[in-house]
């Protein structure tokens, strides 16, 4: 199966990352080739990939953002578990896994993908069903940052065993009052982060599976902030401690 | 002018705000009045609302999202500067006003008026141009979120002015190295958090009149997270400095 990958930091971040097949690339006639466009062309070039030039309705065709660029390529290089595991290992560091269970919004996955890759998670599990997959929306949205991390398709609540074998805590964001407040939780160490769907929350078999559960301080009269945020804030935090070690 | 709503938590708080005039709500035929739905349609008659059930269709062509309701409101009540500083001052409290400066996509604008509301801040200002406005798109991506804060629309870089005047330190997000980590910032005190647009960032005159530049640590090979996210964040310290008085 292939992907049409679209957007120029998209499509500059699959080419550099090398880890998908490459078929082509299609630019838009009379787009000024000048900087990351430029760089996409030269790269393209230099990888002896095909580059074509075509009228802006095909492109049109594939995605209406696709900002004059897009790149045929094999589907999601998605990786496994242990890999993910192998990686922390070899660096001698905790497990640092994002675990996404059941995100159904493609602009939601995509942003919490950009936000682990920023903070530097070993890898994200996402399930093999009920969830958004890593189509090409979801690498737009992370803006590439899928070509640069570890994703594995996996059965949560068995992920979540294995890595409490390595050594990880598992902790649960939910808002609710048996949460606690972050101040409250040892978050440098063995870290598998869950996260769950967007209007349910954490399953229960997921939510049994967890060491503890982190609720955000919030104070509106809403009370609940989007669930790529929450998830973010929670990615910042772990980040905060592994790098002051409190 | 006059907006629709649709969407269960963007109408319910809407309704719930009493912040709008409300001309009618329209539920979708054969929908089951249970939770949010059913307490929509009571709060609706107990205002003296006309509820009208129409064919879905007809909801389908206001916004494609519906979940089976649409409520026709006056346009958003955006409220002044002035409101929001006496707000802040007339609970004794140093100023918490998040300035956002030609944030483009609504989802964005939305998520960090969302983030916003929850964390407590005393309004948001927009600019007058060139930014996304208060849509029913943006309510939506809010969550209803917009209702309960107050956003002004007011020249940028005149409303840091103004809020400095009144013991705001104005502290602009950006990921450049002369911006300093979050540590090294006192942000409990007046803060005037300021965040620039997706593409650009921060513009010349709105950098100059910022007393600080704030980085969010990151470590991946992307090196940026989205601008709701980022902002987000910002604001989650805030709240957290002002919370612990550090």
């Amino acid at each position: 199966m292939s992907d049409w990958i679209t957007g120029r930091n998209p499509v500059y971040e699959v080419l550099r990352a090398r880890r998908r097949q490459i078929e082509q690339l299609w630019i838009a006639q009379g787009a000024k080739e000048l900087g990351r466009l430029a760089e996409i062309i030269n790269m393209a070039r230099s990888f002896k990939v095909p580059v074509k030039f075509v009228p802006r309705n095909d492109l049109d065709r594939i995605e209406s953002h696709h900002q004059a660029v897009a790149l045929k390529t094999s589907g999601y290089p998605y990786t496994g578990l242990e890999s993910i595991i192998l990686t922390a290992q070899s660096r001698s560091e905790a497990v640092f896994v994002l675990l996404l269970d059941q995100i159904q919004d493609p602009q939601n996955l995509g942003t919490l993908i950009r936000s682990a890759e920023a903070f530097g998670v070993h890898g994200v599990i996402i399930p093999t069903a009920r969830s958004a997959s890593i189509t090409p929306a979801v690498v737009n949205a992370s803006s590439g940052a899928t070509e640069m991390l570890q994703i594995a398709q996996h059965n949560i609540a068995q992920a979540m065993d294995r890595l409490k074998e390595v050594g990880g805590w598992m902790v649960g964001l939910e808002d609710s009052p048996e949460a606690q407040h972050p101040s409250q939780i040892n978050l440098n160490g063995g870290i598998g982060l869950v996260v769950g769907s967007e209007g349910q929350g954490l399953r229960r078999l997921v939510r049994e599976k967890c060491d503890l559960l982190m609720r955000l301080p919030m104070q509106g009269q809403i009370d609940s902030l989007n669930a790529s945020v929450a998830g973010s804030i929670a990615l910042f935090l772990a980040r905060q401690a592994r790098d002051t070690g409190a």
